[in-house]
């Protein structure tokens, strides 16, 4: 059996994630789907707005046939760290393809800037630096440095200040450093662009403005079912429901500030990218800040993304020191999250071959190994309601994945 | 002129404390009344039910001339340091008496009791340490060991079960152990037992049965009329008003169950009074219990006592560490809560003699000294809803002393 890989958030499933599966099977030709998705934080450091093991059913429900979490110590950092991780637990699952989607949809577009770059790091280190000296963000001096040194050749230039080229470039840069035996490929996004916020189609819309949608005091739920798979649609419904909230960062904001004003700017340093005397723009604007967004907004500076900013958060919600992160830097388990009967079946087939530990019960396994992915699920849990927590907060210790 | 000090926590003010202090102020004859008061967080570990400020403003409506806070270093600690803190800022405010409530009302019966224990420390800590060996509370044993000690003689016996005759003890101790020129006297408490549910006498109540009845769902304020100085009353409805809630444990639990839920045994273990593993059994229980009542009741062994394991979290809520309790042993500084004309005369014509700093603007005084405090009172200020927070959290910065 053959398997393509794809590296999700699915915040939420949408008919947009449905094509681009449809089309990686029908691209690669491949037996099956395989997931690799962010746990409860994602990459741009926020909550997921439900559970991993909603999502996952909302992918299984949808085309997805073996679904695995990427470790939090992959999903909640920038792009090169993400896709690393991701891509290291694609080929452990022994993939014969990676299929991303992009704003390019040009797999030549992503070579050739490859082959552009190689062995232009030092350059592009320089040069990264030296925007960054001028008061630039991480991710625009990259973006300047990378354009810098490919626009003067004549190749269809690919354009890396979109988030999912960024993310794509990632991806074949991973495989191919690596030297994995993955074939990549990439679906074009349809119509609707990453940071859409109106609907811009009759079927296709972004997660973003879904979320919106999702979120707003004046939301209306139904608005939304044009753009999702039904299963997707009742699964939030139902989450909605049972839990009473879907998950923002303004339900987390109490417990941040809680932490944030018990803390000394000592032990703030210790927190995972807190760096340059950031703790102290944290401590001084706590006591102000009227939510998690104004909060956000008086820290923020030229320098650091607002994404950025909200990662660190997420590390000071779960903890994450800087100690604990730098000795996460292989994935060394891969936690199950749920199969179709292919799954199972590939599973079956292609098990021994895989490099890392499957982990589908947490008792049979070495929880310390697995600690950082835990605390963020139970921390995560507490962003519903005491009176519903109970079971979210157990649900990691106890679920056995889904079996479709 | 002269000042007599008294210890208190005022959590209610009450017609009990209102007899508490003419008493004090008849028996010796002193011109003003100084009080010493627990801040945010009290003896028993739990929030007091309105804030320092609030409570100040009720004793100094009813006869208090001159109240102090007592730092968080010294009120959430067992009796013996809770009082030593305590007599010395008595002491440093020059006071000459100082007069306590206790169930026994008998100075002689705690001379005798000093007399008899004079240089058999030894013997009692001897006799401690077996009786905890045998599985008891370190209050328990304590009461036994002195019990042991000081019945075989003929004289009337202090029943050290009782808990302000405990306190009251402590504080003859220290008194006498510093040599303080200090007269002391004590005024027997009035009627409701101290640990009474219910309400015995027409004006007379305990602070407990006042509270019970404020927190109760279905508790009915103007219940508490008869047993309070109508200021009392009035200023506990406009905290009500103001600020939506009372403070309790309950209102601080998610804070609670978050820091454990996200933290390592390692860094629990750090905090202050966490000893002898004690922390798995909080890291245990807190992902079963229901509420901070629950909680408590589920960590509860014979070993410790109801109150130390309430009082250990609060130092989780307020990150007070081992290390930081114990390099604040002696009160270097006296912040004052308010005044009233005669408190303001007496502290013109003795602050010179004062051996502290008296703290009136926090901005003038260095906050490193005070930071304990302050945290304290941010982490207690999290306690009503985020709507009316801003206005308690900033208060310990921009209040100026009460003046009255």
């Amino acid at each position: 059996m053959k398997a393509v890989g794809v590296v999700v958030e699915y915040n939420p499933f949408h008919n947009g994630h449905l094509y681009h599966i449809q089309k990686a099977k029908e691209l690669t030709q491949a037996d099956i789907v395989a997931a690799v998705m962010s746990g409860p934080f994602l990459q741009r450091g926020e909550p997921a707005l439900v559970s991993k093991w909603a999502r996952a059913e909302m992918a299984l429900e949808s085309g997805v046939d073996l679904i695995v979490e990427l470790p939090y110590a992959f999903a909640t950092q920038h792009a090169a760290v993400f896709a690393s991780g991701a891509v290291d637990i694609l080929q452990s699952l022994s993939c014969d393809f990676l299929c991303f989607g992009s704003e390019s949809g040009s797999i030549d577009a992503f070579q050739q800037t490859f082959t552009l770059l190689q062995g232009k790091g030092m350059e592009e280190d320089l040069l990264v630096k030296g925007f960054m000296k001028q008061g630039m963000s991480y991710p625009k001096a990259k973006s300047l440095a990378i354009k810098e040194l490919t626009t003067s050749d004549d190749h269809t230039a690919l354009n890396l200040s979109m988030p999912n080229n960024i993310l794509g470039y990632e991806y074949y840069k991973a495989v191919h450093t690596n030297k994995y035996p993955m074939e990549i490929c990439t679906v074009a996004r349809m119509k609707a662009d990453y940071h859409d916020k109106t609907f811009t189609s009759d079927t296709i819309a972004s997660a973003t403005s879904i979320r919106e949608e999702l979120l707003h005091d004046k939301g209306d739920i139904r608005k939304i079912k044009p753009f999702l798979p039904a299963s997707s649609y009742q699964l939030l419904q139902q989450y909605k429901e049972t839990y009473l909230t879907y998950h923002t960062w303004e339900n987390y904001w109490h417990y941040l500030k809680f932490r944030l004003l018990q803390s000394t700017a000592e032990e703030l340093a210790a927190i995972y990218e807190m760096e340059e005397g950031l703790e102290y723009r944290f401590l001084k604007y706590v006591k102000t800040a009227s939510s998690f967004h104004d909060f956000i907004r008086l820290v923020k500076t030229k320098r650091y993304t607002w994404t950025r900013l909200q990662r660190i958060c997420v590390h000071i919600l779960t903890n994450t020191k800087k100690a604990e992160m730098s000795s996460s830097l292989k994935p060394n388990y891969i936690r199950l999250l749920g199969t179709t009967v292919n799954g199972r079946l590939y599973l079956k087939e292609k098990k021994k071959q895989f490099q890392l530990p499957i982990i589908s019960k947490l008792s049979a396994f070495d929880k310390e190994k697995i600690a950082l992915d835990i605390r963020a699920s139970q921390i995560y849990a507490l962003g519903v309601p005491n009176l519903v927590q109970h079971q979210l907060l157990e649900m990691d210790y106890t679920k056995p994945p889904i079996m479709k």
